[in-house]
């Protein structure tokens, strides 16, 4: 039976992957007292009077919303809210699995941008984080935005910034591995969607100064046609030299590839034109943009993918579960991006020196430190 | 220690009383790899072709939203979507433990009806239910007629007809007890909010041809002033005689006084006024509309009220678990009348005849043959 038989068998067998579970037994009448009438009146009251007090006696403390509206499911597009609920359940069940971090999907029956704030604002009273997934950009860089300022609890694009994290991580110890440095390094960043632009962002904040951006049509500049607004505003920070061309002209002399984009595109050659020691992190899933055998036969260093059976899988899976855990143990109001610089360097610190090769530049994902060592990161970056 | 103040403290221990948990472990790759992705693609592909499919392979299938806006909670009044927490918490934990339903607790940052009603409709896509609590009258009435129109899962709300459904079963028993005759009985509803209006409406439609309804100026006429949309509504099918006066005028003679009102605001002089054998629902609590033994002392034959140290027991927790249950397992699309007639019939039945005194009227809230029953019930009448 093939993974995705096994898969579907096994989703109908569980009926949803997801239970909601008392912590408290209720089989007697006092049982009953305590945790409902009359005896759930006390803190009740004493939330109405401070409503701080809601991460002392509720599920706020740590319970995060898993908010998708379907619009950009995995590598299925706009398939709407109720077939996205699968992978938000799943999505749920990494946070608890991952990091003990309680959390419910919300699938959203609109697309509309006011609709999905206003939406996420009303329900938010019982969630003290909000993990935003699969949701189509340009959309998502203003809903994260204004729901960020609207609420006083963090809200997250895991797609975006979860991405970025795990690949910045990846990066930290590419470059110890190639001994290649931040600020003369060349990257390009294929895909200009959610991922490619926040990976673009975390390394411009990280210190990389030179990187340019392509999509289908090649390199993104001042000149590109049809840009959504914040593909405009990445043209004031990338590709300086505002030059054109393809992502064959792009990546000559390049050291970094970070691609976010689809199968077979970067060919052997384009890998050769490349600089020595080159770095490739090709991300489409299920079938990346070159096969790590055929980068490293044409010179690669070091190749990461988003797969588990070759070397350097890159999986947010190491990153939102102890995002979400620190950022609920200290209270955060906001991801900020000295936590995402914090858990990127926590992540990439877990691989030892000794350990540190161009095969291993990536902890593992069931390494049981991961989820505490980047909650700790992102505490200790909490003002 | 107190009740409360062990509650108070068990809150605070608890730090929220429910968790999400995970049906299936994520241990491995592979498990990772069927309840994430890339195998969690396969039913969002069949859901996407047949949204029914959503019951067989996501949580809908057993998830219900107790949904509130915190504008009348317990007998605390407006405290807000924080402090009403710790009570929609218990209610989903109720579900769980009497049920075996899922639940989770939304609590609505917005008291506007327009804004809950679209709320709703936004999240829908991952409950099989909507459980409606704690909403202020009139609000609620539209509110629940609205969402049952909007959307193609059942809508209850519970303070209503969870309410109106154990009492009824109440009645059904008193009735046997005392010999009364539902045709013939007159009947007194005293408190004119969402329970009242619900239990008048149920009564009606179980065969009560007399019911007068009182609220805090006396009896409710179509001369009466101020009178909400639902309450006008109501003075069409109750009162019939179009009387005027106090709450012992219209007790003098009844058969049957139902009090969802405030306590010690029944004498037992207006008792002794009631008609032979009379029948006392007195459910102000903590405190009741008259205290059992006053009102045997001064004639009553049955007294149930919403205390659990008294006998007769009127606990919503007999009927809401069973009717999402039996609703969720046989895909009601409403709770129908004949639903909550049915359930009803059966949660009176649970008390055997040999069993059946004025005293024991009400099946215990801990009675494990409870959930299935009353869910049975409900299946039989799903069309």
């Amino acid at each position: 039976m093939t993974t995705n038989e096994k898969a579907l068998l096994l989703h109908e067998k569980w009926n949803g992957k997801l239970e909601t579970v008392s912590k408290t037994p209720v089989k007697s009448r006092e049982d009953l007292s305590l945790a409902y009438t009359p005896g759930v009146a006390e803190p009740c009251k004493v939330i109405a009077k401070d409503r701080e007090a809601a991460y002392k006696y509720t599920i706020k403390s740590n319970m995060v919303a898993v908010v998708s509206d379907g619009s950009a499911v995995l590598g299925l597009g706009n398939i709407g809210p109720y077939a996205a609920m699968p992978v938000m359940e799943g999505k749920a069940v990494l946070f608890k699995e991952f990091g003990n971090v309680n959390a419910f999907p919300i699938c959203l029956d609109t697309q509309d941008t006011e609709e999905i704030i206003k939406t996420v604002v009303n329900i938010a009273p019982a969630f003290g984080g909000i993990n935003l997934e699969d949701i189509s950009a340009p959309r998502c860089f203003e809903i994260e935005e204004r729901l960020n300022d609207l609420l006083d609890i963090p809200v997250f694009h895991d797609d975006q910034h979860g991405t970025a994290i795990v690949v910045l991580a990846g990066i930290i110890n590419a470059l110890k591995v190639t001994g290649k440095n931040k600020e003369t390094c060349r990257v390009v960043v294929n895909g200009a969607g959610s991922a490619g632009i926040a990976i673009t962002k975390l390394l411009l904040t990280y210190g990389f100064q030179n990187i340019t951006m392509c999509d289908k049509c090649g390199m993104i500049s001042k000149d590109t046609m049809d840009l959504n607004w914040m593909q405009q505003n990445m043209t004031e920070v990338t590709n300086l030299s505002n030059q054109s061309g393809s992502l064959a002209d792009a990546l000559k002399g390049a050291d970094i590839f970070v691609g976010v984009s689809a199968p077979n595109i970067v060919t052997a050659e384009m890998v050769t034109s490349m600089n020595q020691d080159a770095i490739l992190f090709a991300m489409a899933n299920p079938i990346p943009e070159i096969m790590p055998d055929i980068a490293k036969a044409a010179g690669a260093k070091v190749v990461g993918t988003g797969r588990s059976d070759f070397p350097n899988q890159v999986n947010n899976v190491v990153a939102f579960p102890g995002i979400f855990k620190g950022a609920l143990e200290g209270r955060a109001e906001r991801i900020t991006e000295e936590m995402k610089l914090a858990a990127a360097n926590a992540i990439a610190g877990l691989v030892s020196d000794e350990n540190l090769n161009e095969d291993n530049i990536m902890p593992e994902a069931f390494d049981p430190r991961v989820a505490d060592v980047v909650s700790k990161a992102v505490k200790d970056h909490i003002k």
